[in-house]
């Protein structure tokens, strides 16, 4: 297969989804979707020694800047954030730059979050370069870095100029960190799309081979349903909070081990069995799904069980906080079957205790 | 005069400019702009002692949060903007929280740029209560923190639901704080009314004398000005640059000078002066006009001379980071006339020297 586009419309902020093999390289594509003549390339030091040559190449009729953060879900902070800031003000970057995040969601929704605030706003490119990022955060808009209370908590809807998303970086991907990203996979199937579900089960052998038409397909379907999404709620005053399915747990159990300890992929495959168990208990889900559910999440060598440590009084004061609450009111998205979730939002602490017991 | 309304014409983010007498103690404009239970206001120690207790009772009817911060522009950073955060992190305010700025353009722009970031956009309500703010900060929804190597370089465009003016708090302002916003309301003069800038020639003496009717009458005319050019230009891509009129070298100064130094409108005044000598030199206004506007500005006790200790290179290296900046190349906002400005994009180091000289 070779390379396929997508467009996000968003009036006048639309734009392209390219995805395909050797993108990384084609420097065309750069050209057609940077506007000015100075680029700063972010990225972090695991991902650099992989793309950054490469990439920097493709760049090479512009004024080429690069910035190397750490590693880690625990940089995507203020502190980060800051010191992404000034070094594009201690360069005299004006409001004509463009930064390019090459990484995966950490790098991602940091560097977006900076194109939204910097001099009030630049331009940005995506070239996600984990399976999550490429099927998730790369695409809608959605920036933020993490506060010690809370994930995404400060942030801002910025969508990028293009999203780029060269399918050969999974390639270099360790195997805890695809798995991570299959959880976001599988989530689109859950909320929107049984035959895509199916599909994820059936193919299970060539997706983890990498097999590369696969991949695409499977990050190509998953862009294709969150770009409608995201056309039709952008700032998620509706149908967009159900792509939240697993996220109200998961950011709870992010925040309480400490970000990174798990991943968010995989706190988003135990939020989505423990959403689907509340579904289940409620008699909203039938038994035969919910064990589909777990399995097939177990299957991809994902989570299915919360922390030991963690107590229900350890989700629920996290939980409070989630961004879905409204009225003081928590909502959590939940299936009705698989392909259809909805949002309940009369969760009492017994339900969440006899499924976090 | 009664109370007299404004409106700011942006679609769906359009929003009331109520200007008068005693607004603060009118629950009911509160209560018809807050859409949900929740409500912090943000101010700091100098405010508060004068007007929280009275804008706290009128929110009787929610539930209400405050915080205040200490009192100056070098607070306006991004270490505040935390703390802001954190504060509503920590007593868990959802995304239904309404925020309210009571106090001046260093309130009024953290908490829009809290407003815009917080959980991704939460509602404010500005109550400015400085001249400064009154007609030019509060209105249009530039939200920003400064940063040590430039001012407002980190912020975004985030309009409120409302702006409540309440005239009879500049009769708590200081002199030198009331000289320093009408530093504002004589640009909009300059650039674009020169009516209104004989007005304030002709009316000086009420002016200055706190004149209740006169004070409505200009910061009504400065709003109404300011309200078109945002409707127009919301986000600055064209003519809202020109209201920038003396902030190149405004900024360079309150940057060099250390933040709080020169107040705001102090830099400004002395930069519209520069800014006006530089269109003279190139022979773009007659002397009359430039005398005229260098003794209007000295007449209402501002300063019209750049700091003794700021060499030529010392402006140069603030401008070169102005947000005005396009493809390396300074931008100067000039008056052509009195009433009148453009745009100059070829002003040379020369022309710095000579009028900095």
């Amino acid at each position: 297969m070779s390379n396929t586009e997508l467009q996000v419309s968003l009036a006048e902020r639309s734009y392209p989804i390219l995805i395909g093999s050797g993108l990384i390289d084609q420097a065309e594509l750069f050209e057609k979707a940077i506007n000015g003549k100075r680029v700063v390339v972010i990225t972090n030091t695991t991902v650099a020694p992989l793309y950054l040559d490469r990439l920097v190449k493709s760049l090479s009729n512009f004024d080429v800047l690069t910035y190397q953060l750490p590693d880690g879900e625990q940089y995507k902070s203020l502190e980060y954030f800051e010191k992404v800031n000034s070094f594009l003000l201690e360069h005299n970057c004006a409001r004509d730059v463009t930064l390019i995040a090459l990484g995966g969601g950490v790098i991602g929704d940091l560097v977006g979050f900076v194109a939204a605030c910097y001099q009030r706003g630049v331009d940005f490119i995506q070239v996600p370069t984990t399976l999550l990022s490429q099927v998730d955060s790369s695409v809608g808009g959605k920036t933020a870095v993490n506060h010690p209370l809370g994930k995404n908590m400060i942030g801002a809807f910025k969508q990028p100029e293009a999203v780029f998303i060269d399918i050969d970086s999974l390639s270099s991907l360790p195997a805890r960190e695809f798995a991570a990203g299959m959880a976001e996979v599988l989530k689109y199937g859950i909320i929107f799309d049984r035959e895509f579900w199916q599909s994820l089960i059936d193919n299970k052998a060539s997706i983890s081979a990498l097999d590369n038409e696969e991949l695409i397909r499977i990050v190509r379907r998953c862009c294709e349903i969150k770009a409608e999404i995201v056309a039709a709620d952008e700032t998620e005053q509706g149908a967009r909070a159900l792509l939240n399915l697993g996220h109200t747990f998961g950011h709870a159990i992010e925040a309480e081990m400490g970000y990174g300890v798990w991943l968010h992929g995989e706190a988003v495959a135990t939020g989505m069995v423990l959403a689907t168990h509340l579904a289940h208990l409620r008699g909203y889900i039938n038994s035969a799904d919910f064990e589909e559910v777990k399995q097939t999440v177990a299957s991809y060598d994902l989570p299915i069980e919360k922390p030991d440590s963690m107590s229900v009084a350890d989700f629920v004061k996290h939980m409070k906080r989630d961004k879905k609450v409204q009225a003081n009111v928590m909502r959590f998205i939940i299936p009705t079957k698989i392909g259809n979730c909805e949002i309940m939002s009369d969760v009492t602490e017994t339900e969440l205790e006899s499924i976090l017991a």
